[in-house]
């Protein structure tokens, strides 16, 4: 595991079962994590992780992905009042019974996990030209995610966890961390070694929502 | 490999480093693909990935991704038109020699994939209670981005490649699939055998756009 993540292997890989099993083991083993052990990450393997993150698919190969990582004390405290913010104002917005479920999710992993990165998508870049961004802008974002995606699904192969913090206000946490007026906010991540490992969603074991099945979702036309 | 996607390990997986080496070769061979073999997709190895596609992380558990698969000719047919119609535009939008490329770039993939899938997200769906959507309501998009990324990967790992389409009209594209209001288009997929095997963007090989390093992407706060 030595070699840079664009170190390329000579022809196509041809992946075989064992991978696919493993494969589909990482997607069912994934989790958004909230409880995490205060151990650090280490650097090296932080940046393997977003170098991995910056294999993503993108529009126009436009990579519109930017990082920050959050380490600052100050800043942090103040990522955390936002959230406590926004989440009043969230609860607020579910029913009585629900409220109360609510309130008792951890959600955030904001207090525990040691590594913090707030991930951007750069609407002003010039990257790509400007191709397949016409009519739907909103895939800049979407490269983002993707690029999110494969920092969650590498992590996870590592035995990271991470957590995805989404109630936030994107302005403010833009403010907060002093970043150019380009970049929007995809998603606020928190990383580290989790506390625990599942194979159900947390949402669903505390009883807020249940995984349904996949026939439901697909249509034919 | 018959297992359904949801049969569970006893215990968590440990992932070795084997399998990190095989999943990096993946994100780096994953490819945007444009040209296909004719062979279909067969319909249970289908099925198969549209069940690891479900396992998406998703706000709030809300799983709001919908698969429309588009069989019916004159509804293909009208994808098309609808993809000539915004790509003209788009090559207005780009100065002369750039269109001139832009041109000769073959972007669609639309008459050759064997299968085509409209990837959703259903705005209005309850499940999930909204919750983490109230500051960030685009999240419900970003979900179904995961849900096509995680399509992507485990394609990918199957021998077939995707190409995302985002040159349409997202509107047009849902009165054709005639599918209810509350879905909004993330993306147009092409999936088949691919005609050719990468370890380079197309854009890259065409001389488009080139990859940067990461180094550039991550800041510190």
């Amino acid at each position: 595991m030595n070699e840079a993540p664009h170190a390329r292997p000579r022809g196509p890989p041809e992946f075989g079962a064992r991978f696919r099993t493993e494969l589909r083991d990482l997607f069912i083993w994934r989790r958004d994590v909230r409880h995490f052990q205060s151990t650090p990450i280490p650097e090296e393997l932080l940046s393997r992780l977003l170098e991995v993150a910056c294999l993503a698919p993108s529009v126009g190969l436009s990579e519109p992905w930017r990082f920050v990582i959050v380490e600052d004390a100050g800043r942090r405290a103040a990522i955390r009042a936002c959230f406590e913010a926004c989440n009043k104002d969230a609860l607020r917005a579910q029913s009585e019974d629900r409220a109360s479920l609510y309130a008792r999710l951890k959600l955030a992993g904001l207090d525990d996990a040691p590594c913090h990165i707030a991930a951007f998508a750069d609407d002003g870049t010039q990257q790509g030209h400007r191709l397949g961004r016409h009519t739907m802008p909103e895939t800049i974002a979407y490269s983002t995610v993707a690029a999110i995606h494969s920092l969650w699904l590498a992590a996870r192969a590592e035995g990271i966890g991470l957590g995805w913090v989404s109630i936030l206000d994107p302005a403010r946490v833009a403010a907060i961390l002093d970043v150019p007026a380009a970049w929007k906010l995809v998603g606020y991540l928190c990383l580290g070694y989790p506390a625990e490992e599942g194979d159900s969603p947390l949402l669903e074991r505390l009883g807020w929502e249940q995984r349904r099945h996949s026939a439901g979702v697909v249509i034919r036309r």
